[in-house]
């Protein structure tokens, strides 16, 4: 179904990705180890016959999930939406998969446009782990206090400096960054973080869950967080929480 | 934490286990294939320092799921219920967990005194596969009528003789069972079927879920169930549904 334009027309497209992470080293390429931007982009070469490479909205970790990962990437080639979508597929692995294709304008940047994100954390806390949420969930066998977490992360929540809990040896320019808000809900063992922001730093939401434990557990309370959060060290924060929990919800244009 | 008792006291011992049957060839202990029976026996083995053969309220097939199989074994030491769960949950392989231990009595059998299960299939009836419940859904993508499927779902509701959704090459002298409901619920893409009774033929459900999805294309009629009912033929019915969509969630016992 290919349609002949002229071939100087790139058109703009934005893709919605999901995966299961747990067999990757993150999203963005490396030599030698397995990513989803590799996996993608070999897919969409093979589907679009010339070297494709796209623009994320982020990089995951490995190990972390997608529910709605946004890249976007020119091609000179007229596919429609159907037949990207269904070709991208059949190229990639079982664990990978665009759910959505838009064309949209040439100034659509799946990083700079990117206005919020959310992300989740997913947590099982009860005395024995569930197989069927290993993948998913971080298995968290100490007692939380729900109302002390919570009280925990309003102090994070706003415009702040979160240089203590951005990943050490990262020397990032900027690591002020709104967090809008942080919710916490507990269903039955199943207890879910979601953090909607304007960014995030590496590490961030894993490195805020691993603190947050700490409060749920009584280890430390809101003046420490405080403290924390002034300190800048991240040596002051709690453990990074595991990757297998983190998912990336949803990445808002507006 | 061993407390000697007279060794002739044997201890009845009921086990609600979970477990992703992905890596497994089903539940039922087999030469030369990893089965969950293997992997319990042989953790329950080396924690009650005795062989242990378990009883089970019935076998799983190859990549079949379990959110709450019941088991039951004997044995000679005294263990408190904390000490056996936590024993055995580090002795089997992260993919199965004891959930619950209660001791029993000597009367019990995990499958004669079995009342009625519970099973669930799940179903991911969307034009795009999904990464993150590939290991517990069948990615089906026709579209489906609900209703249709609930109307013909009724028809195999009561006591009946389900020869024809029993797998072939198997004598059962008795085909005879009454399955109590068959609810099916959609929310998004996942359609959910509950099945509750009290016993199931070898491969009844993913028979029956793949006859039921024949009537939700338009394929199949109320009048055909009826009929496929009746001819105690399997040929008559639909294709089986595959293991991945399969849930043993429940064993009741009054």
């Amino acid at each position: 179904m290919f349609i002949p334009i002229p071939h100087c027309i790139m058109r703009n497209i934005k893709l919605i990705l999901e995966y299961d992470g747990t067999n990757y080293c993150g999203f963005q390429k490396q030599k030698q180890h397995n990513t989803i931007q590799r996996e993608l982009e070999k897919a969409l070469s093979r589907l679009c016959n010339e070297p494709i490479r796209v623009t994320s909205s982020g990089r995951t970790d490995s190990g972390v999930h997608a529910r709605g990962h946004v890249v976007n990437f020119t091609m000179s080639r007229t596919l429609t939406k159907s037949n990207i979508i269904k070709g991208a597929n059949s190229y990639l692995p079982k664990d990978i998969v665009v759910k959505s294709v838009r064309f949209v304008s040439a100034s659509f940047h799946a990083r700079f446009s990117a206005r919020r994100k959310i992300y989740q954390y997913h947590l099982w806390n009860a005395p024995v782990r569930t197989p069927l949420r290993n993948r998913y969930c971080y298995h968290y066998i100490f007692p939380l206090n729900i109302a002390d977490m919570k009280k925990a992360a309003k102090v994070l929540v706003g415009k702040r400096d979160f240089k203590a809990f951005c990943a050490q040896g990262r020397k990032k320019e900027n690591t002020i960054r709104h967090l809008r808000r942080i919710t916490i809900r507990k269903k039955g063992y199943l207890i879910t973080f979601t953090f909607e922001g304007n960014g995030f730093l590496y590490n961030m939401v894993r490195n805020i869950v691993g603190t947050l434990l700490l409060a749920g557990r009584g280890k430390l309370f809101v003046s420490d967080v405080k403290k924390i959060l002034s300190s800048k060290d991240r040596m002051q924060a709690g453990p990074t929480a595991p990757p297998q929990g983190l998912m990336l919800m949803k990445v808002l244009y507006i």
